[in-house]
């Protein structure tokens, strides 16, 4: 791992903003680096920023592999999909037994499975891992979720740990455990990440449809709430967002952009999968279900004509009702993570990971997209108690629910009165009073389908499963 | 398809309690019919049932095979999954080209998809039909959604149409289009079954510990409820439940049933592909996240400990809630339905099926789970306009909408204040509320994903796609 010029330390393929970023953060902390770009210019500009650095950009593939210290450790950062399996088919002749190979990007954990197995029947190495906190992470220090062999995570251990982002001393990187985990932790952290998010949106939604508040009020709201419990990446961003204007004009750039959002898949991939762990995540659903709705603007502009939102506002004290809202947002973003924690403990169950969920919380802290104040809260929950199964049955976090949830339940039904639209809102909540639930009606559900499909029931008490005929005939 | 008994018209493999009674159905139409089972008991009481009829039932498939009239038609009933393969496997040396087969069970129409090609490339056809109704439904008449080969369907259609439901004269059954369209819309129909049984559950959970109503009052409003506009197979069953007594005893079984309520998977397939197809529907995210919630007794008896619902009492005159309830469930039922339609809708462009909406609301009129007064409001909305994007876009549907929405409104915030977990009625209505905003807050989702992402943003009146340096140093 010595920092010589003529050997290599690690290997990034895919010389694009992320990969170019991560081995200028590795060059940093003194880690002779090696980089590699089927496009020329990619690899020019590299060397070009490199040149005061440990940094070589190689064009050869040939050259870049020959370049690495042995056991080889190399990261590929390229577009998910067809693109990781033809990089794996070019790189693996070119490889010896031991070699690491790093997949960094977004893959769902199903292909990582596959690959896992591929490479280990050639004697090779290959790791999933997580990588959040975009270019500005990758270069000043991201949260890594490497999944893969134990031992050879060794070999990029001190890396990886000097280059991550650190939390009171802590590198936001650990072992997540065997096989997929990595790319499944990370894909967990989108999904919260998507709820986080859509949590945000509704909330500038009832300020701005509900409180009739203007831009520069809204981004007050945001940038107060920052320097509080709330504080987070994600309200940082916010915050700046509701700064910026439109180059050369006088309002927001955030008014002139389209009401459409996009996705990458990895929250749409976190509820499908949670529906086949039987994880229930409907915050993290809605988000999904809300990026979707919003790209039907054409039949929203109709149903809008039809069913007028005119008349929307909320007929409250504004102020009063910010501190509900703040109550309410930290409720509901509570909800979120607790959702992700628990479909993480069932995923480590379901696939043996044996994840540590206080170290995920841990790594969390920093560098990535959903890092905040209360993800400490998330970490000493379980520190506390590590086999802890669901966060809302931590003592301490509890505590902060009881104090939150009025304002949660203030807010939540001011807009559904008024008709201001908040889905993630109203999924946290109603999650939350379902699962404090000792007695749901599914007892009915169970009914229902034992009467038209005899699909049987269990009853209180009593062992076995039952079938009746519940037509009133049938009592006869 | 003459009724002789030395050759019979239609096969069934898999005499179960759905096999025998679709083929006793087609005996008391005429119709000259052949069962097989590997379980010699299931064809021994076929023959006896049949016996008067008929009917023939077989242990040995080749003479099956060979009994019936060609092209033959087999339908099997047999437990999705391998078991079909296996069927499949056993069946094709012994079919003749141009032979069909059925599978009448509740298999993923991906696998239906991969059948298809399979046998086309034998020349043999493959059928995926869903089926609703139950046992009942079978015996009696029930909704069928065969999908496959068009010319080939009309071997079956004489017999489908004569068994099948009837409302107004008309079959519950229709050709539905070609591949495995026949096992996506019945998934689809199941998907919208999930969303009311939830809704339904939720009523009851209102009823019950909001309003503190007891199980006789609850089954009157049921009861009442199912001789109105809400007139549907659900409620006629769930009043029927509220009249059931735990056979020696003076309670509702009902109250002895677990409230852990099961699932096949139907429900769960249906968000997992419209997530898949980017199409909104959340009231079936939640009631497929509900159904696995419920699973963990254990958590939410714990949960409810930490945060006690015995406080939770509606603070409602109890009579005029009751009117607003019924608004309410009106209104969600309408959102569940569509939801479901606008699914068929996008998956029949993307799938290429060519679905009639107006046909297949038709054919849910009668025999299915989900029938109900409201399916005649769907199919009129479809006969005025074939092409219409968005139930919620039709005319008189919105009329029904309008009156119905502040019901809805005033049960919500009110379940929502007090704590009564009503997840299902806050996903219709919040989706509602979002799919009627002709401006969403989703630029602010798409601003924080080109902030951290670079995953750029498109303009409002501007072409292209858009990348911005966010940080306030970037303006310098």
């Amino acid at each position: 791992m010595s920092a010589t010029t003529d050997k290599y330390a690690f290997g990034m393929i895919g010389l694009g903003t992320m990969g170019r970023s991560l081995l200028l953060n590795m060059a940093d902390h003194g880690f002779a680096v090696a980089g590699h770009d089927k496009d020329a210019a990619k690899v020019a500009s590299l060397n070009d920023e490199g040149k005061e650095k440990n940094v070589k950009g190689f064009g050869d593939v040939k050259e870049f592999i020959q370049s690495l210290t042995t056991p080889r450790a190399i990261m590929m950062l390229v577009p998910a999909g067809k693109i990781v399996d033809s990089v794996i088919e070019e790189l693996t002749p070119l490889l010896d037994k031991g070699d690491i190979l790093i997949d960094g990007g977004n893959s769902h954990f199903t292909d990582t499975n596959r690959r896992v197995e591929e490479l280990e029947a050639k004697g090779l190495h290959f790791f999933g891992m997580g990588v959040s906190g975009g270019e500005e992470g990758a270069r000043r220090g991201p949260s890594m979720m490497p999944g893969g062999d134990k031992d050879a995570y060794a070999v990029m251990k001190p890396i990886f740990e000097a280059i991550a982002a650190k939390v009171d001393g802590a590198p936001c990187v650990t072992y997540i455990g065997p096989g997929a985990s990595g790319h499944f932790v990370k894909m967990v952290h989108n999904g919260i990440e998507y709820g986080i998010m859509q949590l945000i949106a509704e909330t500038y939604e009832i300020m701005k449809t509900g409180l009739k508040l203007d831009n520069a009020a809204i981004g007050e709201v945001f940038a107060k709430w920052n320097e509080g419990r709330l504080k987070s990446f994600l309200l940082d961003i916010t915050k700046d967002i509701f700064k910026y204007k439109a180059p050369g004009t006088d309002h927001l750039l955030l008014d002139d952009i389209k009401d459409e959002a996009k996705a990458k898949g990895t929250g749409k991939w976190t509820s499908q999968v949670a529906m086949d762990l039987q994880a229930p995540i409907p915050t993290v659903d809605t988000a999904v279900a809300m990026r979707d709705l919003s790209k039907y603007k054409a039949l929203r502009v109709q149903a809008g004509d039809i069913y007028s939102k005119d008349e929307i506002k909320l007929d409250v004290n504004t102020d009063e009702f910010l501190i509900a809202l703040e109550q309410a947002f930290y409720f509901n973003m509570i909800i979120s993570y607790a959702q992700g924690m628990h479909l993480l403990s069932l995923a480590s169950a379901e696939y043996k990971y044996e994840l540590d969920l206080g170290d995920i919380a841990k790594i969390w802290r920093g560098g990535c997209i959903i890092r905040s104040e209360f993800l400490n809260d998330i970490f000493n929950a379980y520190q506390k108690d590590a086999k802890l199964v669901h966060l809302l049955l931590d003592s301490s976090v509890a505590e902060l629910i009881k104090a939150a949830v009025p304002g949660a339940r203030t807010v939540l039904s001011a807009t559904v009165a008024a008709g201001v639209a908040t889905p993630a809102y109203a999924s946290s909540l109603s999650y939350f009073d379902a699962f404090r639930s000792k007695r749901m009606p599914s007892n009915l559900t169970q009914a229902q389908r034992d009467y038209f499909g005899a699909h049987t029931y269990e009853l209180i008490g009593k062992e076995g499963v039952f079938h009746t005929q519940w037509t009133p005939k049938s009592e006869d």
